[in-house]
């Protein structure tokens, strides 16, 4: 088993570097674990662009919310990519779900599964502090979910205009 | 003496890392130096929240604006930690003191002392350009003061998810 | 020939970094290639600044948008540092232009030039995400702009607080 995290900016090439990562486990299919959900344009243009992307030979599953079940059920198959753990966590508070509970779960859930998981997630810390009280309870959780996971996590890049930083 | 500057993003692990570091100075008890003023509820809830993580045995200072004073009154102890350098930042912009001149002087004074000091900070940089123009002033001041600081420092780290990366 | 890519935040030091970069070329003087225009008073101020640091000895050109044709016109010469981009595609962006072409045509160009080509580039991504979509999309460009010119770069460097990690 391996867990590893992805983390960075936006469109500073995190995809990439974790469907190369799925795919360097090659005995069974990598699975794609969707965080997104098509709500917008915006957004629909952006999953169907990840998917050109990957190309084919992937099993495509959808886990908006219940993250720790996707893991679980797909678990003794290839390697799952989770894209991307912020939204998970957008989703998480959106719905008033306990996140810090959800993260939580989810640290304690990694250590059990057999097969490998690569997370993909973002770094949102390194700007002004937003003007809204929303805004920065996000970027807080969004903090305190990355050292969660990285905490548990075998491996964990930094990735900046595409390239990789070992930090773990 | 040591002079250690601890930077990254909002809830990145910097405080955890730089606590670790100023206990890792064990022959006298460690020295917190909060620029935070309890202005608010929110801020109260975090210096709150910090000092239940540090736990016992530190010693606790207050220096808003007058840094370079509270580094010399205490030195010559423990090691300091200084939590941190982008809040006093705004404390001296929002007082309309001279913040080039206080960081100079701040970074000539270091290598005067004998006691260890552990200095936390923000990148604050790495956003979008904010729209207004106050808050692009202080990114600017930020960079700078972090700049000059990482200059004279002994040791700079980079702290991402949790994890640091060596700087220098 | 070299092309090298200096990443970063705003006021990190990335213009520093390349300058002394660009001298570190010295068979024949080094050409600073301006993407700035002196369009407001910030921008002037920020200009005059950077032209007194640099100090003598350099040929100066400006570059708003026709970028690879500066190149190729100063190619044969000295070291050229243009800085920056990212102000590069703010200009591309703002004069309706096909930014996506311009960039893959600046990477194309790059590996025919017999000259040094230093950039400074901003990373704009690691912030909350912005609320106006301009403000999106221009990050979302900034981010592959920077991956597609580190992916031809021959050395890419993230610099913090003055400090420059090597990514490549």
């Amino acid at each position: 088993m391996a867990v590893i995290l992805i983390t960075g900016g936006a469109r500073s090439g995190k995809s990439v570097r974790a469907e190369a990562l799925a795919r360097s486990f090659p005995d069974q299919p990598p699975i794609y674990i969707a965080t997104a959900e098509a709500l917008d344009v915006e957004m629909e243009a952006r999953i169907a662009g990840h998917r050109a992307r990957r190309g084919t030979g992937w099993i495509e599953r959808e886990a908006p919310l219940d993250l720790v079940p996707a893991l679980v059920a797909s678990d003794g198959g290839g390697a799952r990519l989770v894209d991307c753990l912020t939204l998970w966590l957008s989703n998480l508070m959106h719905a008033e779900r306990d996140w810090e509970r959800e993260v939580s779960e989810l640290a304690a859930a990694l250590p059990r599964l057999k097969s490998p998981v690569i997370f993909v997630t973002n770094e949102v810390g390194l700007g002004i502090v937003p003007d809204n009280a929303l805004a920065r309870s996000y970027r807080d959780a969004a903090g305190i979910m990355n050292q969660t996971i990285a905490d548990v996590a075998d491996k964990v890049e930094f990735v900046v205009a595409g390239l990789p930083m070992k930090l773990k």
